[in-house]
């Protein structure tokens, strides 16, 4: 069971071409996307009405999709516009169309039966602006999607999970947050002082003291994290321009299915420092770590009994904040039951 | 849950060898097949009566059977005959038994209780006639049955899925077929007239003008395709003999599981046209063919949501009666249960 | 549901190394095993309190294991006694652990809520004695361990599975055992009088005559296979010390989960007979008829019926006792439910 009234991350722009039908699972609805003949990106639930095809497996015909089992054509409403053989369209004979929005180059979907609120899109600014520079990236995890929201919730893992990836030494892990809630979300800042300076700074910044390392970020629903981070030389006031170093990171996790997820993420540079080989060396960095976060929480998920409780720390309050966030909007969109008490 | 009462083609005649043993799982029942002493197709249930070893992995000894576990030794009725070291032999000791006929080269199993109706074999003659051609094929589906029995009940699928192979020309789909009823199944019945000669026409017809393409066939119990198609000169009379071109098709989907199914099929040309090349290119064809109702079928089956209504569409006549027919063949067999109201 | 209080095989000795973690599920329990700084084997439930990441996917630190997602640390006594960043630790914070004991180099563990009864440890002497010489023998079986057992119970299979690997001539089919209970376990008895030599004996006796074949073993929970076995010339006394040869194997099943089991195993040949050549051939010979076992039971576990009921025979004798010596177990672990009557 999902919120449905939000916008879900669904694809990088790039992944939607011109000409073709691209297919994705969101919120365990099947939908193909492909652009009409303004190139805007339509989204169609993804089986035709007739005898459940796929309509991804058919072809695009302009602004329409039409389907290869028996040639139905739909346009980008969703409408039945043709029926081969035969003249009247019954009014039923339609799929469901989904309202979307290519936003700073993500294609985000409306999946709930209400009204898109575009004040909710995500401030992922950074993935198209002139200041910073970054490549696109995805992975699929075969897990359940609560279990990568808990990861990015808590970055005490940096100490253990990613020592080798992200700079992540156990000063990170001995630092809690502060955590606040926000509207739809929670909001994370954590400084660690006078650390040694991860390796991955080193295109960056030449420099080889201390440092001072710094994250911030806001944790939204469904479940998207907008991150500023950076350093500063140690002892550094928080508010002196200058020297150090400075990345912006918009990460999106949608669920697929029930047990698998979609995983949408960058980390961005300033444009004005480093060049295409730091560019390409930062997404390695970040692949290689969040294949570490992968193999880690898919061991999780596999060995998650139900049978043994969790034990809650003070390191959780960032994901139990939000799982509460989570289900509040869940029971919200239920349909209300009156309750009769007996007299 | 499958009609049991009927003859299933359970194999081609060549695949069950004078000395091996075969397996195949037919209406969701292991099944080992082998040649008695006399070359008849002895069919038994595929399980010992034991340990529930199957059979198959034994070994045969003359018109019997040896379980490969702890020898217990089965004649061609069934009846274990031989428990190594045990003097007295239960009479419980025995597996099922099951019917058989080879059928113009089908072997074909009586899955029911009742007592074989050998009126209701499959006139597949052209399977074992010398006026016809054919290489045999078998495919084997992960898909429930039905999904494969509707593809054959609508051809005006050729027109999006064999656009490349057989001919699909949407002209097609355009003619609605007469549909029409029989005992135990439908006749259907399309003639396209005017239009361009399939590509495989070719090696068995010299002419490069319209045709008129007709397609005439009877869908029958369990799920047996028999089928008459040709071409004629676009506009000769229907029962000008002369010029043209002329097919026999044979085809079944026997159930294997709730889930999975077996295809056997063939597609004859006349033995005075063509040559051995020809009849490997027809069997090329077909078989290029088939594979793309399987990669859609396959598509369809995993997409098929019970929480969205199909659309009943014209198109779908044929398929709508058999499935009826199928329904009131398998209500017939359940057994009957006294209702009785409450006074 | 398996019995819990009892001592499971969960390793050979060689498996578990100075310093790393070594993770096995025992009766649907995850275990993280490794040794403490003194050497001795430490088992804890392999999942970590906190957010049940498994611990094997962490470090050992001396004689603690360090969780790897968010470094909880725990002692051997399953305490958690480090939570980074956070001062008090929650009493609830622990895992559990499992007595275990190195045993004639078998790591055994009591998967039991009650104290373990050292009494009960397998007979396995000759995996650790100066005048036996054998090769430790692992499988993994993806079938539920009942059938396995049946299996190692009922050696008239020799005849039929192993005709080619241990002289599984069908005479051994013909004799039956002598089958009597014992504590938490049955004995099995069989001479096979006056067949000829398995090739296997060749390399430790110069023999080419008709031999007396002899086996004696118990079988004792959960699933331990103790067992001695020979020849001698045939019609020799039993008594007689001197020509012949001898075996001993100590073969041990546990669940892995319900449908999957560990196999350890080994067949010892006397140390003043044969050379290494020879002991090598003997695990060879058993692996190869080990893997025909695990066909048959596989086979069989994917073929076993519910709406078949099996046929009972003499040579299940020693089955049926053990199972039922089994489920008395397994009952009398159960928490017992007072029923109340209605008056």
């Amino acid at each position: 069971m999902f919120i449905r009234n939000l916008w879900y991350v669904a694809a990088w722009e790039h992944e939607i071409s011109a000409d073709g039908l691209f297919s994705r699972t969101i919120i365990d609805i099947p939908i193909v996307f492909y652009r009409d003949d303004a190139g805007r990106v339509v989204a169609l639930e993804d089986r035709c009405c007739h005898r459940h095809a796929p309509l991804s497996r058919g072809r695009k015909e302009g602004s329409c999709v039409r389907c290869g089992y028996h040639g139905l054509k739909f346009d980008a409403s969703g409408r039945c516009v043709e029926i081969p053989g035969t003249p009247g369209i019954p009014r039923v004979a339609r799929v469901r169309a989904f309202p979307t929005v290519v936003h700073h180059r993500w294609v985000v979907v409306w999946m709930g039966e209400t009204s898109p609120d575009h004040s909710s899109l995500p401030d992922n600014f950074s993935c198209d602006h002139p200041d910073w520079k970054y490549l696109p990236g995805y992975l699929r995890y075969d897990t359940p999607y609560p279990l990568i929201v808990d990861n990015l919730l808590d970055f005490s893992h940096l100490s253990y999970v990613h020592a080798q990836t992200l700079g992540g030494s156990e000063e990170i892990a001995r630092i809690h947050p502060k955590v606040d809630p926000i509207e739809g979300g929670v909001r994370v800042e954590r400084t660690v002082p006078s650390v040694p300076m991860p390796n991955y700074y080193a295109p960056l910044w030449e420099y080889s003291g201390l440092i001072d390392r710094w994250i911030s970020y806001e944790f939204r629903l469904p479940a998207t994290l907008l991150m500023a981070s950076g350093a500063r030389p140690a002892g550094a006031a928080a508010s002196a321009d200058g020297e150090g170093v400075l990345f912006h990171s918009c990460q999106a996790l949608t669920p697929e299915t029930p047990n698998s997820t979609h995983y949408f993420f960058m980390e961005a540079h300033r444009a004005d420092s480093g060049d295409a080989s730091t560019t390409a060396g930062l997404f390695d960095g970040l692949l290689a770590a969040f294949e570490e976060d992968r193999k880690m929480i898919t061991a999780q998920a596999g060995n998650v009994s139900s049978a043994t409780p969790m034990v809650a720390l003070p390191m959780d309050k960032a994901l139990v904040l939000f799982r509460r966030i989570t289900e509040e909007r869940l029971r919200a969109e239920q349909p209300t039951t009156t309750r009769v008490d007996p007299v």
